[in-house]
């Protein structure tokens, strides 16, 4: 179906009037032109998921739901639409709830050293939608967003769902290196583009699993700085280190010229579509107006959820034992490989999140992905992390969702996967 | 500040390096030029809202959350919480949960005679993210929607954010004139725009609050056909109709060439974000493929809740005390009218929804918002119902939240206000 077929006012039948109402109108070429190609890598990752059967699935970024204490959250939910419907049965503001935004400071203050203003914080139905805020505040068509080589796919597609275009900086096995925005950045403007923003996930980064270190966040906060971007810092990993550390978030360094966005949907649940968004005023107002013309408003029950277990304390007196569930998983999984993938593979250990990248030498992941698929394990093929399609011997696995005594079988499959492709 | 100033590139201040740092960073023009406006009269009408006060408020299109059968719903959020925490607590499929998309296929044929096949309906998060998924899936920048006039003034705001440039159709004492379809697709085409879509709201619309005939909707269908033009039916208010009548919706009559949208956030709760969108599968393909870059996918939570609502009869059973409610306002604000409006304004009689319109001859509402909020009453004023923003001496009230014993007042108060304009 080409893009530039016949106008939209004409039916497509050719002869106008009530006759053409008998062939049946064809929509494709009346879509946007972005929307006339396939579903994305990311949809197609989701459908991978929910295949089931006998899959080892290390594909989603999925949080485990049984590690959630069901009964306390069915009783807050409970009582949060008894105790004051008003609030949580309504429409909230598009900024967020006020009480929810003053427990989100609060929150914030847990971890980092700069908390941000009354009117420097709003709520975001979860991490992607303040991608598309931020999007929807900063870019006009053709912009240039600056992001990790690789990064997260869905940010690709909300970048250009959005006329903007991904340009790629380079990242080196410690992750990010900061010299890198300066370069990207003249590329796009090389390309006719400007560069509006940086797009980086410092802590154990999906999907490399990476932590970028503190002199790392200094270096990029002072390079934004000087060439007046703005850094987008997405922190949806930062409460999951297996330690329970954390660095220096790079809004706490550089809290003029970042916009701080996270979710709870990796610690808490994404069944409330839960996030926020902090930074600059002049940039969250712009974020929280872009939100009356995207979705209105954050559910206010689960805003209301939310706040309760942040004020009664709960979700942070439940990161400790959300952290031990992971950094087992991840300690069976890097186990799985050093027992099986020696000589097959190299890997990333995680220190926190949900992510190893492996690096599988002279072999196409593209290819590995379909062949694992058939031998029974799930995986994402490192080419859609990289904003230009580079192809990649890498790939990602999620240890997140997958039982401590699956990992070992995973793995082999995986390294008969490998094992097959090489001959 | 303005829109064509220094490149994001170079520090506002002038010379480049750390000294830069030192005067902080100037956002408003690294903006997108869509963001640098001010907050839109949306995010102004909500402000009045949350004003409070003795102010008799007619402003926002909110349910009454007094209406809830809160113990039912905090005891099926618990159940759904605690039975099945591994659906409600997870991330959905961008085109919602199997389970609810059944359930509200199911709820369709309740009152339409058409019901969409398995992949004609996705779940939204509420009806202005349905607007946003229509809207990037079918406009390239500088498109058109052709829209009724007046309108339901947050659409507006997403077509514009979207790259389209809402066209007005006209409407009469009977609400949209179908025949203006073809001469406001013929208008943007003179103006080097593609029409894609009409966007028409039929039931107990939005601001008008009237019932568009079987006639004209036919006639609708039959244009838009030879047009070769998609309907969006936006049935927020259908559910709502005082004496529990539906006309045949939009949809049933050309489900070839409409979009539903619909929105549990009038008869249910905003309080979820929970809608839908059905029609032909190649848009809604579109549409849930967008959705993946917009928030991910609905909240689980909410879906679980309302597909329970839906199955075991709650919602249905619902509406019959929804609608009396709604009903007895509507009376008393109509009452009120012809005990203390009589000369001053003429108005629509709801026979459904939230809404009544007001004529008030002469009058600048505009003007009249500013007079009513210092005598305390409040309304929206007409012209931003408008998408051409002409002067209008029109006004929209909502009944869907006051008190019937503060009508008189309320209405005595906007008496005052004309007349004190009029002098």
């Amino acid at each position: 179906m080409s893009a530039t077929s016949s106008s939209p006012l004409s039916p497509v039948t050719g002869a106008a009037g009530p006759a053409a109402a008998e062939a049946p109108l064809e929509w494709h070429e009346r879509l946007a032109l972005r929307a006339q190609g396939g579903p994305s890598e990311l949809s197609a990752i989701l459908a991978l998921a929910a295949a089931g059967g006998d899959l080892v699935d290390f594909s989603g970024g999925f949080p485990d739901t049984t590690l959630y204490d069901t009964d306390l959250l069915g009783e807050i939910a409970a009582k949060q639409i008894g105790t004051r419907p008003e609030v949580a049965l309504q429409y909230a503001s598009n900024w967020g709830l006020p009480s929810l935004r003053e427990a989100l400071r609060a929150d914030i203050a847990r971890n980092q050293g700069h908390v941000p203003g009354e009117d420097e914080l709003m709520v975001t139905s979860g991490g992607v939608d303040a991608l598309t805020l931020a999007c929807k505040a900063m870019l006009d068509d053709g912009d240039a967003v600056l992001v990790e080589a690789p990064s997260y796919l869905g940010a690709f597609n909300v970048i250009r769902s959005h006329g903007g275009e991904p340009v790629s900086m380079r990242n080196d096995e410690h992750g990010l290196v900061p010299a890198s925005v300066r370069e990207a950045a003249e590329a796009a403007r090389a390309a006719g583009r400007t560069p509006k923003f940086v797009y980086v996930i410092p802590d154990f980064q999906n999907p490399s699993g990476l932590l970028l270190a503190e002199d790392r966040r200094r270096e990029l906060v002072d390079l934004c700085r000087e060439l007046g971007l703005l850094l987008l810092e997405d922190v949806a990993y930062r409460d999951l280190a297996f330690d329970g550390s954390y660095l220096r978030s790079i809004y706490e360094i550089g809290p003029d010229v970042t916009v701080q966005t996270g979710t709870f949907s990796k610690t808490f649940t994404p069944g409330t579509r839960m996030g926020w968004a902090c930074g600059p005023a002049t940039v969250i107002r712009a974020m929280a107006e872009a939100k009356t013309n995207t979705d209105q408003c954050a559910g206010a029950l689960g805003q209301c959820i939310l706040e309760a277990l942040i004020t009664e304390g709960h979700y942070a007196a439940s990161l400790p034992r959300i952290r031990e569930a992971y950094a087992a998983r991840a300690s069976a999984l890097v186990g799985a490989f050093e027992d099986r993938l020696d000589g097959l593979a190299t890997w990333t250990v995680p220190e926190g999140g949900f992510f190893t990248w492996l690096d599988v030498p002279g072999v196409d992941t593209k290819e590995l992905a379909g062949v694992g698929i058939e031998n029974g394990v799930a995986f994402v093929p490192g080419s859609p992390f990289f904003a230009d399609g580079r192809a990649s011997a890498q790939l990602r696995m999620s240890f997140s969702r997958t039982p401590a005594e699956r990992m070992a079988e995973g793995v082999d499959r995986l390294a008969r996967s490998i094992e097959r492709l090489r001959g």
